[in-house]
């Protein structure tokens, strides 16, 4: 075993129950009281079950909240970033007690585990807004999320009896850590950096992999599947788009293409290490971390999450940063570049807003080839038919 | 300093006399027998003389120089891949001691170091040519050299007293070990990485660069200032060419242009060690290193230069590697590329040869634009008239 280590683990703790004794506890459980989970809280659920959220061994208790709010460590001094936790309503809460077991039901409806409840706190959500996101702002999205959620957090172990169909859907898509780490083995890759996505892939996007793969072993590109702002590509349409990318302008077996389950937080910083932490559990040594990572409108400095990761101390991650800045297409270089490498005034560099994209594709309007390749523009157009 | 170390050695240690013992030890000189150094030979004592060859004290002995040759380890275990060594007539050396000290004369005929001998050995070049350049094929530039040397070596401890207006002829392009990591440690640079070159830089090689810029802290584009096979662009040209690529497409104060006084020996892995090591004294962290690296003709395999290192004990160089294959334009991708980031056939890739390209310029025929800045052609052009 080359590859680097699971976080603070020497093995990977994915929470899913064995299947030969999975008919046992979904009996167990359909006698349970029954705890429906929002998107956000279902798809940290799906990440426990998976072991993306190595070593966690369920949703976080009163101490391990407040800890990682205030301390970014859990309270066995584990490095974490962001509160990994679950709500009920008030009048739920008062009829459970520690020690008690209940099910957790996804949006769909279906039971996808069982919690041990051993901690019931109501936590201070302002405290955690400021902690996480450096912001009580309700126009931001994240916050606006924490701010919804009941009143009342359960913490405790949790066994996960069902993904909810997220490998069903995704297929080949959906590598388990375990998976993508044998993957990863059986190429012979040491050095491997994460591509963090929520997008499909432009010429900026593909700039930034292909710049990491000349010298690097491999590159996971790797989708949020879960929940985004409204407005945003479906994944799988994101999904078409990126394989037609990688179909056209990749060398085979350069890149491996999957996605997770989490929803955005627009966490900035914070999800950043998020990012990097569970990336260090899918095996990848570094993680790629553009301008305003995970960030959403004005609300953090465009270089926060990159030097967040300077902050840290010792071994608080084995996964590095790779730093790097906005990318585009210069006129006078006739290339992708960066304002690291391009020394040209910003009028020959080509930016394309996010929104105005949108109204193109739209609009069936042309996106130039050097930002969009025309197999990817041709992908998306089918969406918008 | 939080720069990397010296090669095997807590400092620099360049073996250049203080300016204020000058006049005492050129007096001195003048009295001893010349022995008059050969281009090469030359170019080792000036980067004896700088400090490049840290932590050697001056040219090898006997026991060295085998050791060298065969376990490319000097006698002290130290970590060496090619022999520096210095060499006379047999009618010259019948007159010399162990012992003795003689004058080192330049190529100009000028003194330029004393050598306090304590060696004299006749060394079997066809065990070095083999050892270091895998071949006795006199058609290999590096074996030709070493099989016109004189017949016996001269080991023991340079004092060198002149760079020979190395200096004066470079000026702010002929940085020293210790000018270079006062620089990096000014502009707070820790991860560097050396781009080795004795061409002007075409649009591959700044590829080559800027791919590494956008991942490092800086790159020290280092010119080879000594002897190179017929037919090369001379270094002043070189030189000229690069400041104007540098000035037109690079960001101010991302890339450091110096050179050095070697000639090439055309070893192919071996000499790409020795090229790491001394950009390890220089600074660097991390040396370029792309196909058939400091090779010529079909003598070394494309990627021998970048296997050696894989061979290399632990903690034999701290210095790493960085790996890149052939790099060119594709017309399918519409950019710069490598066989790592293009699968695209090799009729998209634009390959021009050196030869080709020395008869475009000599023809004043145009290069393409992807293939050469105009800048960079233009002041190439110059040269030819």
């Amino acid at each position: 075993m080359t590859l680097i280590r699971p976080h603070a683990s020497d093995q990977l703790r994915p929470l899913m129950i064995n299947a030969d004794k999975l008919t046992e506890y979904r009996q167990y459980a359909e006698k349970l009281p029954k705890i429906t989970l929002t998107s956000r809280e279902n798809g940290d659920l799906i990440m426990l079950g998976l072991g993306g959220f190595t070593p966690l061994y369920g949703f976080m208790t009163y101490q391990d909240w407040l800890n990682v709010c205030q301390n970014m460590r859990l309270t066995n001094g584990v490095f974490w970033p962001i509160p990994i936790t679950v709500s009920v309503s008030n009048t739920i809460a008062k009829t459970l007690h520690t020690g008690d077991d209940v099910a957790l039901i996804n949006p769909k409806g279906k039971t996808v585990a069982i919690l041990h409840i051993n901690s019931i706190y109501q936590p201070d959500k302002l405290l955690e807004a400021i902690c996480v996101y450096g912001t009580d702002d309700l126009t931001h999205p994240g916050v606006a999320g924490l701010m919804a959620q009941f009143d009342v957090n359960l913490g405790g172990q949790v066994d996960v009896l069902d993904d909810g169909g997220f490998k069903a859907h995704f297929g080949q898509y959906a590598l388990t850590p375990k998976e993508c780490r044998d993957l990863f083995s059986l190429r012979g890759w040491k050095k491997i950096a994460a591509f963090q996505t929520r997008n499909p892939m432009h010429r900026s996007h593909e700039y930034l992999v292909k710049t990491v793969l000349e010298l690097f072993d491999g590159v996971l590109i790797h989708s949020l599947f879960g929940h985004l702002k409204p407005g945003d590509l479906p994944a799988d349409i994101r999904l078409k788009a990126i394989n037609t990318l990688i179909e056209h302008y990749f060398v085979a077996n350069t890149v491996v293409h999957s996605g997770y389950p989490l929803d955005m937080r627009y966490a900035g910083p914070k999800e950043a290490l998020l990012h990097a932490l569970f990336r260090q559990n899918y095996g990848c040594t570094h993680l790629i971390v553009g301008r305003d990572h995970a960030g959403v409108g004005d609300f953090y400095s465009p270089f926060a999450a990159q030097a967040i990761f300077d902050m840290l101390a010792p071994g608080d991650l084995d996964i590095r940063p790779i730093k790097i800045d906005w990318t585009f297409y210069c006129e006078k270089c006739h290339s992708m570049a960066s304002a690291k490498t391009c020394p040209h005034d910003k009028q020959y560099h080509q930016l394309i807003s996010g929104t105005e994209v949108r109204r193109r594709l739209k609009a069936k309007e042309a996106l130039p080839s050097t930002f969009s390749r025309p197999e990817v523009v041709a992908e998306l157009y089918k969406w918008i038919e």
